[in-house]
């Protein structure tokens, strides 16, 4: 039995997207149980046979400071939910919530794997080879050094190593140019010990990557800072929507154009699931001591059960225990080259 | 008459591209001139009467680091191009060479305004507004600070006034949320200057935006150091080469698709015309004592010309004239708000 802690307050929408998401979720997984935590005025009547409810009395809102929705709001159900994996009442935790209270809330209360300075935000892009390119971080850590940057690569590894059974997945250092030379100084210094790590025989470090190669697939994972990450994941999500209305209104023009929407429906659903956000909806935050997964903010239910799948999927899998295996694996060669990044 | 000047000699393709698009630009504009910068070999056997041709002997790479782009190889087709700018023979110059020697010849050649410390280049991107949203810096500074910032902003509402007869068009800084508290360090304190700047009347300063907010076209400028607006103008071209493609392959799949290709044929191709990033080729490098154009290293000809005809556009309305005056406008301001930076 696999059980996850769910955050219903969290996201725009609350309850009304969370509620109906976790029935289905119940309904889909037989094996599957939910700890619900919220409000008792929006949770008081949900009722399933696989599902409890655990109260809190507070909610982390969009724009809470971290301050407050860490040291104020001790009784928030972001906190509520991630004290669930502590305490060991649930395998993995899920918030639609406010990302770096998630992020904070989760840090203090789960603490970090060793190794590990700054956990992570990863999540899935398609891509052109009809797979999915990892990549991280997508708004955790707004500055980063070159050995964060080389953990996340070691961290990227591990879970899609996880996901996929592949040994070694290659990893790209986002960057400007191909060249070694590119890229602020941060980036140069993290492409030399990603280099090392390489070298070493624990990294498939493929090198230096653009921002095209996110989608064409060129690597298994790719590493950023977090703002230039979260910058990324928007950038692909606004051009997609603006196609996707694009789409719309150019088919709903006239009698035409509207057979041809017809005609064309069979790829244009295709092409809806391969680039819609709400299928890679559920990005796990990495380098914790429990798992923990983040949905957008704006998901609504079917992308939220999407969340909720990816959690259940990764305690299925045992993402914890075996992303901690990897990471202890890489210890020495990142011990080793922390050192050189401080000399 | 219009001088522009074209270093043929630059980009992925060199002569193959740049010299179809100059004939064709040529024929479409009978008050243009073109000065053809290349290698006597390559340029020996064009002759167009509105053409003349100025030989180079040296071509920059695009792996060449700056150093030897600017130090060593002085008579190279894009500093000659560049040159015929600062000697008054061309109102502007287009290159489709290395970006990062194209700004440091460019910098070093014709220097930069005053007021400004580093010149940006300035792309437009398609929104859903059915307009373009400017985004700068797109890679020329992998480093800025946060006056560097407000500069871009400057430059950026000068340009799209330039550009678009608006008299104040609104600014937005690129961030990870729109919450003030929101971003690193040089973001947050590049927030304060546009605050205090817009307070003085000389910006119309939005607030923060998101990556999604490039193609919503929520504001007509976005400011953003180098290395997050090239990451995010990449990322764009790789997701609308994967919807492209994707689209090509599902639409090729069996008669039916076929079919529906035929029937689809005018929307999928108002989508090609609306996300085909060569119609948005040529970007302003902006901050310089002349008109410089960037192609994209890989454009074909239609795109190429397409940076013949931005240069053009940018010569005949005196773009650098009237850039130059709103800059002197807001020099008060920028230095204020610069020194408060520095206190």
């Amino acid at each position: 039995m696999i059980t996850i802690a769910v955050d219903c307050m969290g996201g725009d929408h609350g309850p009304v997207v969370t509620l109906p998401a976790c029935t289905q979720f119940l309904d889909q997984h037989p094996d599957a149980k939910l700890i619900l935590v919220g409000l008792a005025e929006h949770l008081g009547e949900f009722a399933h046979p696989r599902a409890s409810v655990v109260l809190a009395t507070e909610v982390v809102t969009m724009d809470d400071p971290l301050e407050i929705a860490l040291r104020r709001k001790k009784d928030s159900s972001m906190r509520v939910t991630v004290e669930q994996v502590k305490n060991g009442a649930a395998q993995a935790a899920v918030s639609a919530g406010n990302t770096g209270a998630l992020m904070a809330i989760s840090r203090y209360v789960l603490k970090t794997l060793d190794g590990i300075d700054r956990p992570a935000i990863a999540g899935q892009f398609p891509n052109a080879k009809g797979g999915a390119t990892t990549v991280l971080d997508l708004g955790a850590n707004v500055d980063c050094s070159a050995a964060h940057l080389l953990q996340f690569a070691v961290m990227g590894s591990a879970l899609v190593s996880v996901l996929t059974n592949e040994e070694a997945p290659s990893v790209g250092l986002l960057n400007i140019g191909e060249e070694v030379i590119k890229g602020n100084e941060v980036i140069k210094k993290a492409g030399e010990l990603l280099r090392v790590a390489a070298k070493s025989g624990d990294l498939n470090f493929f090198g230096n990557v653009e921002g095209n190669d996110i989608f064409k697939g060129t690597v298994d994972i790719v590493v950023c800072d977090g703002f230039v990450g979260n910058v990324a994941l928007k950038t692909g999500e606004g051009l997609a929507s603006m196609i996707g209305a694009f789409l719309k209104a150019e088919f709903s023009k006239n009698v035409f154009t509207k057979i041809a929407a017809i005609a064309a429906y069979s790829v244009l659903n295709a092409l809806k699931n391969r680039v819609d956000h709400r299928r890679y909806n559920g990005a796990a935050l990495l380098g914790l001591r429990g798992l923990v997964f983040k949905s957008h903010g704006s998901a609504d239910a079917m992308a939220f059960g999407n969340a909720l799948n990816r959690a259940y999927d990764a305690a299925r899998n045992n993402l914890l225990g075996r992303v901690q295996v990897r990471i202890a694996q890489t210890a020495p060669v990142l011990a080793a080259v922390e050192n050189l990044s401080s000399t």
